[in-house]
């Protein structure tokens, strides 16, 4: 018990400690965003060009912030109610993340030629080298590694209500039971996910998630339920990121578009349909020729008697062939100058079908084809390049009506965050399936005579693995919170943007614990690790989300900052 | 020309303020590894006990080592004669290098609690700070970017005599004109190489380079030629790890085990046919339950009339379906307790087949069957599993003769540094071929309106990927020298290491720049991916490398100049 007690305090006091350089931190941290929006705007409104010129400085910004506010989130989370183990792995993520943040920042500083004097003094700082020393040394590592390889070690807890609990441990209990026996024959035969595995989801209620129960959902009435949905798609991930994660992707996108722009007899009508999974659904937005840049986007939505024609090609539509109802991003406004404003959203019904390719011909001679592209993991759900030539779409089926042209783009982005949080959800349960097999092989594997699990280096990967994991699970679900509570759009992105790095990172490491055996198909490891490398591409690349959307963001806040601070100096001179 | 001059004169002195740095840098790494060696050998020798209870701080050593003797080498490679863009890509990997290495000193220093003062300046030397700045900030980056996506740029050039350039030439001719268009097939379809990379490739003498003219090879007589193996290796493997890059390895080992330690029969048997590629050969240690830990081996070897029989398993025994001879590790004193000492060598003749099992039978009753084990890249050739029933060898196969018994390990051991430059050369090979698909997608590709080779974030990346692979040929290249001129051997492994690891991170990067598309097979960089990842697995795993090769060495080192200078000081005193 005394030792129990020593512990506690002394983890008490690293925790105070940390929170205290993390606040230094966060001042410095803005001073380098107030110098960059300058840099950026300096007439008070940010210009693209400058942007554009200062995008390695706006992508360590992006970074900065978000390893920043992963450290808040985790010091944050820790109380003296924290079990031993993820206190020690709180502290060993936030002294990672103060570590990155300050390399981050020297290279802002530099950039922007600020006094580098105050940064070297917070590095300097001794109690940054003690925080550095008893929390992320060789032999706190190996301690905290000890307490994850013994039994029934449990890591990276959230605080959840009893609803999310319940929801946790049903869908854990499906993920081992159902998904996970079935995901190495789907990822290595490339199959398409069974009905084995729909059926039951279907009856679980998970593809009505995002959607009301007024509407046929398991969504609660007029508000989000972020959290649900994050605990859910974890729970899924960690048996299979693409024949179970991710299935909720599609039907949660649609669904928020029909809900933001939908006219009330579309949502009477498709929403039930979506929330049963029948017919499960596709989201065809990205282009041959544009990936992020959805503003440029060309395929042609006409009109035609009765409705309109599209022409034209998409990509990477994951779920095409599956799908019965694909949303469609069509171009209805032939001005190209009309950018994002010349977009419009269409219901495309198809029949669903198995395989690897499909090509669907209307009566009237309308035709959809489309052929799935061969990847090296997220396997199960097939990506489709899709061909439309001519294919008819009633009058019904344009989202919205006539109210609804020009705003696809718009209706598309409400489901955006959600697909992030979900994204972020997906690595947090990848990151977790690779962190339970490589403290399995640890465990079991002898070389030299003893477990791997008993070497320090090991124990120390393991670790910075869970750290890692854990951090990204508690910002994923503080952000949850925040979305469930309006606010927290950008901070869904930063948290996709770490969670989906750490993922390559965990399974990366995961897989070296493995040894050879990590590089064999055979091992769960190995898929972890290719359908990991997804993640930081789509839902927002990476290089995208930290530009377009953080950084810009983060730079818009600190010039309004700048330019309030400076009214009010103006006003505090004109006073005086 | 003013321009000109004054960028080299610029470089010029960023090169020497680097060189300074370095040495500094080099004198703290020293107190380090000075500090840790008397740790771990507190009476004067290094003990496996406190070696093993400090694993990390080890790890940490090495890698410091890895990426200090990396920088000093890049800069030291750099002359008034480099080109602008291998000029900045050197000074970029000097900077990364650097970062590194204090961020590993500053662990090392908290672990052994060594005053951080001398550190902590340096990190706040302004010489360092303006490196970062005028070396690696923003501009640079671009401007290093831009030479890089300029027409014809060339990256990453080591000098290299007439007959290395010509090499060189005519295997990156052949690698991209016979090896590039049947890579991403074998790869997809997981096939065994085919004939028609293989024969041109015997007639071009690749597997004869590691055996001297005498026996028929390339080699020359009397000395090794690590410098040319490095460049066949290197130029194959950008064309494809598998199927053409790693083809060397085998006879390299088989050759040097046998020139070590074969008798003269055997040596002018073997050696002519290796050299051929006829039959090619296949090396068995590894055994399922035994991964890097020789010592423990236990596929018997048991005497018999005329011969001797074989009984086990070995695992991830690379080629054994298509090859016709196999070098196979066994114990043959059945006291487990000799060790490594216990351990003989044996030539196994079997049928070469073609697919993914064989199963061959002696007319005796004998048996070996193989089964290849599925992997996510490094195809082409197959690991095996391979079993061996009452498996017969004749006298004659046994290396060395009766000579040669309980030597097995040490024959072994002498292809291993070539293994491992090997596998350095194959790591530089797939870094260049990402590279240049990174390269031409960036030019190709449009976003926003602009090729995507035009944003200074896509450019920075380009930049630092370049400058690690450039970081890492110079020191192959360096090592390659070095062990032709009998040194060498550590610094083998530490290439190996760096080139490893660079090679996922340049593999990572260059998918990232390609998107979605990276993802799919059909891109050859989805390959470039999954094939590194291997590299820091085989051939001598990351960790075994780290902790039992170069901090071994590094520590023996050490604690050998400590006493010295002990005993030199003793006797100042003495004198004094």
């Amino acid at each position: 018990m005394a030792r129990e007690q020593a512990v506690k305090a002394a983890l008490e006091s690293d925790r105070e400690v940390a929170a205290r350089l993390l606040g230094d931190l966060r001042r410095r941290f803005q001073q380098a965003a107030s110098a960059l929006a300058l840099a950026c705007g300096p007439d008070g409104a940010l210009e693209a060009r400058l942007l554009d010129e200062r995008q390695v400085a706006c992508y360590d910004l992006a970074w900065a912030c978000t390893d920043l506010l992963a450290a808040e989130t985790v010091v944050g989370s820790l109380s003296p109610d924290t079990g031993e183990l993820d206190a020690r792995l709180g502290l060993i993520g936030a002294v990672e993340a103060i570590g990155s943040v300050l390399g981050r920042l020297e290279n802002l500083y530099l950039e922007l030629s600020l006094d580098l004097a105050p940064l070297q003094d917070l590095a300097a700082d001794p109690q940054w080298a003690g925080l550095r020393r008893t929390c992320a040394g060789a032999s706190s590592l190996a301690a905290a590694g000890r307490l994850l390889t013994g039994p029934d070690a449990e890591f990276g807890r959230v605080a959840l209500d009893e609803p999310l609990v319940m929801a946790q441990e049903a869908f854990r209990r499906f993920a081992a039971q159902v998904v996970a026996p079935q995901a190495e024959q789907i990822h290595r035969q490339d199959l398409t996910v069974p009905e084995s595995l729909l059926q039951p989801l279907r009856e679980m209620g998970v593809f009505g998630l995002a959607i009301p129960e007024r509407f046929g959902g398991t969504g609660p009435d007029g508000r989000e339920d972020t959290l649900m949905m994050v605990v859910v798609t974890e729970a899924l991930s960690e048996a299979s990121l693409a024949a179970a994660g991710s299935l909720i992707t599609r039907p949660e996108i649609l669904a928020r578009a029909l809900l933001t722009g939908g006219t009330e007899q579309q949502k009477a009508h498709w929403l039930p349909k979506l929330a049963a999974g029948d017919p499960l659904c596709a989201i065809a937005i990205t282009e041959p020729d544009f990936g992020s840049d959805v503003a440029s986007l060309s395929l042609k939505g006409t009109r035609t008697a009765g409705g309109w024609l599209l022409n034209g090609a998409k990509t990477w539509c994951t779920f095409a062939g599956k799908a019965g109802l694909l949303m469609v991003v069509a171009r209805t406004d032939p001005d190209r100058a009309a950018g994002h404003k010349g977009l419009s959203l269409f219901l495309v019904e198809k029949p669903s079908s198995e395989g690897h390719h499909f090509d669907y011909r209307q009566d009237r001679g309308g035709r959809l084809s489309g052929k799935a592209i061969p990847t090296i993991g997220y396997r199960g759900m097939h990506s489709f390049d899709l061909s439309f030539d001519d294919f008819f779409v009633p009058h019904g089926h344009l989202v919205g009506g006539e109210q609804g042209l020009g705003k696809g783009f718009y209706f598309t982005m409400a489901g955006m965050t959600g697909g992030r949080m979900q994204t972020a959800a997906r690595a947090c349960g990848v990151m977790r399936a690779a962190l339970r097999a490589a403290l399995q092989y640890a465990g079991d594997r002898k070389v030299f005579g003893a477990p791997l699990a008993s070497f320090p280096l090991t124990l120390a990967k393991l670790s910075v693995g869970a750290a890692r994991y854990g951090a990204c699970r508690q910002l994923t679900y503080a952000v949850g919170r925040m979305l469930d509570a309006g606010g927290g759009r950008m901070e869904a992105s930063l948290a996709k943007l770490l969670a989906c790095r750490s993922a390559e990172m965990v399974t990366r490491d995961a897989l070296q614990i493995h040894g050879g055996m990590g590089y064999a198909e055979e091992s769960p490891v190995s898929r972890y690790f290719v359908d990991a490398r997804v993640l930081s591409i789509f839902e927002g690349a990476e290089e995208t989300l930290a530009l377009k959307v953080i950084a810009r963001s983060l730079l818009e806040d600190a010039l309004k900052d700048a330019l309030k601070d400076a009214l009010n100096g103006a006003g505090g001179r004109g006073r005086g």
